[in-house]
């Protein structure tokens, strides 16, 4: 699959963008990085040329060979089943349905509600920028309840047993974010320590925003 | 896998559980329905007991042979992964990969954003019950034009080509949904198309609201 070009669609600080670096990188895929500023010129993802790429306006979106995929959790399926080598889940269906559990946890319940869209449709709504962080620390939190009780079951070194899986290329941006927000992470140390582990991989150091082309100082 | 004891945690409105009970018709996998009503004795998924089955407290949940898998889509791509009799999904990678990227627009970007939870939040924020369809219809808007230009390049009588995916399992709860918060679907016509012809499928007719054990008559 060497000769294939594959480009990234994908903003540095972006959850969803994150995970999907995360995966190329685990498996050895050369990429090409382009930047789509999530807030520049009132949001690049909204302009036309990328809608046509991709109509939700979102990233990531990979391209294959000149075919584009979006949504994170379906790029992270597809590459799992098109390039094998370093598998990104384990060979037990239970074990991959756990892991899968866990990932739509954040996928589905915690990052929609808390992303950039969402907060903005918040403050709308309240009248009142500062419920922003308020909105996105309550639903973080309530995922995490959650995705917590679920380690304390099935968590070895990471987020399923011993083998890396999809749950954990969701977990950095998901801390992150929960940071972002002040979240107190007291209640949640399997969460706290399978990051901790996880960010000392090289894949995952690279993947982190501020190792992007277009990367930012943080200023929040 | 005739023999393996299934229970299915569910609620006859609700979307999630909606998708799995088409999978498992599909599926002809026969299994026990547990009721778990939402709005009952403040939200029976809210009980100490159902939080130890699904510690996100939210249905469905699926129990095979005392093993639990919560969230729909990871209950999907188990019963697709072990139950290889009637596939839901099409064997071409590519294939596969549009139908998760629209069934994660279904799956990340609307349900989660206008759910019972987040609708009740909604209209705690901004102190007037009537913003909750208002948001509703949003979201599923928002959702449904990006899903609705994919469907242009990909559909057949399906959302991918010709073959049922899993796409497919989410369209029937969402325009449900979208119905019931009154969103005007004359923009979506391959959206309403499809939903149409899933509708005269008997797998997905047994799996709808009102043929589950514990519909009741809808009061909005």
């Amino acid at each position: 699959m060497n000769e294939e070009k594959v480009i990234l669609y994908s903003y540095w600080r972006s959850s969803c963008s994150w995970r999907v670096r995360i995966a190329l990188e685990y498996k050895r895929i050369k990429y090409e990085y382009a930047p789509i500023h999530l807030l520049k010129d009132g949001g690049q993802q909204k302009s036309e040329e990328y809608s046509k790429v991709n109509p939700m306006k979102s990233v990531p979106s990979l391209i294959i060979n000149g075919h584009v995929i979006g949504q994170s959790l379906a790029i992270l399926e597809y590459l799992e089943e098109v390039y094998t080598i370093n598998p990104l889940m384990p060979k037990d269906p239970l074990k991959r349905a756990i892991s899968r559990q866990m990932m739509q946890i954040i996928g589905s319940d915690i990052q929609p509600l808390q992303n950039l869209k969402v907060l903005g449709a918040v403050a709308q709504l309240s009248g009142d920028d500062s419920k922003k962080a308020e909105w996105a620390r309550q639903w973080i939190a309530n995922g995490f309840n959650g995705l917590e009780k679920l380690l304390e079951i099935h968590s070895g070194k990471y987020c399923v047993g011993d083998e890396i899986s999809f749950a954990d290329l969701c977990i950095p941006a998901q801390v992150y974010n929960a940071h972002r927000f002040n979240l107190d992470m007291t209640p949640y140390p399997n969460i706290a320590r399978i990051n901790e582990t996880l960010s000392s991989i090289p894949e995952f150091k690279s993947a982190e925003p501020l190792n992007q082309p277009d990367a930012e100082k943080p200023t929040c």
